[in-house]
């Protein structure tokens, strides 16, 4: 399929929400907690995480334009901290039930049998499974004009990682740790791994092939 | 392990470079097209690509911060066009080879021997194998003050995808296309599909346990 603008402007509503949703390829997926004001907990999945730098550490949150259900982004507001917790593989589909648009008064991780972990070092609700887990603060946001969605950057804080899947030089094992990402809204993928290579420095004689064996 | 903040900012500089890029988890992976003023062509592999939103269709790529080897942050300023191209299978290893620090001067498409393709209908340098090949216009830009990394939002006014890996609601079949992910600078990684849940909606009952079979 071939499709300029005017083809994607005339695209029925669903099948382009699908297809533009799976262009960024699969998508590393997270459940994001939150407090709000009384300290009642909010978890929802996010699959807009995006590395920002290593140091200072930070990662980024793409949220949706805010409206009467954006309760992690108001609660982020709240209080300047979230968590982004691993999904492990055993909870994809609790997990993708997080996306519904839940009633404020109990917590998601009541409704769908999410055990939370709250723990003394970071203030905020981790996913008591998740082989990572990661705590972080508001640092500054961006509004994107073209569509009002909101890029949150936050500083990582505090990381918890199973010591299984962490490696001596700082690689996560994203194979054994089974990792779980997205494809559009709906699907959701595993990741084998597939090779691993050095940095890459420039060849000695690039003119016409790259190195296939370093 | 755990990491506190003081723990983070005291690692040794390559662990936390390798364990904070893989804080993201499994990050889809992208040749960039880009050319320069003189329509000159460079290409180079992105992981931090993020879907923005579908109407507008629009993406979203951080960019280090910039310097003498921004090429392809430059060209878009230049000319304020690129493209993304879906890595395929066989060319992972190629492509890692673009993050090198390739000195202007030859296209990275010749250099590692990576077959260019240019069409009529946008003005971009395209990977002719890749099976999903998108144009996008710079539509805005965000300076993320914490390091000086920048994120541009591109207008999609293209897109080419392989008939055989397009459904019919739009969902691109990200197993069958062999989709490549990354995990940190150097690791990388296939997806393979687990499960498709249909959209979630607010249980009947949601007080103790998810569906589990719908």
């Amino acid at each position: 399929m071939i499709a300029t603008l005017s083809d994607i402007e005339s695209m029925d509503k669903s099948f382009r929400t699908n297809l533009i949703n799976h262009l960024s390829g699969a998508k590393a997926v997270h459940l994001m907690g939150t407090f709000d004001e009384q300290h009642q907990s909010n978890l929802a999945i996010f699959s807009n995480v995006i590395h920002i730098g290593a140091n200072p550490a930070m990662m980024g949150v793409l949220f949706r334009p805010v409206g009467a259900d954006s309760h992690s982004y108001k609660n982020i507001q709240a209080n300047k901290r979230f968590t982004l917790n691993q999904i492990p593989l055993s909870m994809v589909q609790q997990a993708h039930q997080t996306s519904a648009r839940y009633p404020l008064g109990k917590s998601e991780f009541e409704a769908y049998g999410i055990e939370e972990e709250r723990i003394s070092e970071f203030d905020g609700p981790f996913v008591k499974n998740s082989l990572v887990k990661i705590g972080l603060t508001w640092e500054e946001e961006h509004l994107i004009k073209s569509n009002q969605t909101i890029l949150i950057v936050g500083k990582i804080q505090y990381i918890s990682i199973q010591d299984s899947i962490l490696l001596p030089d700082g690689h996560i094992d994203l194979d054994v740790a089974q990792c779980v990402s997205a494809g559009g809204l709906d699907t959701y993928y595993q990741v084998k791994k597939l090779a691993q290579f050095p940095y890459a420095k420039v060849l000695a004689d690039a003119s016409h092939e790259p190195r296939r064996n370093s």
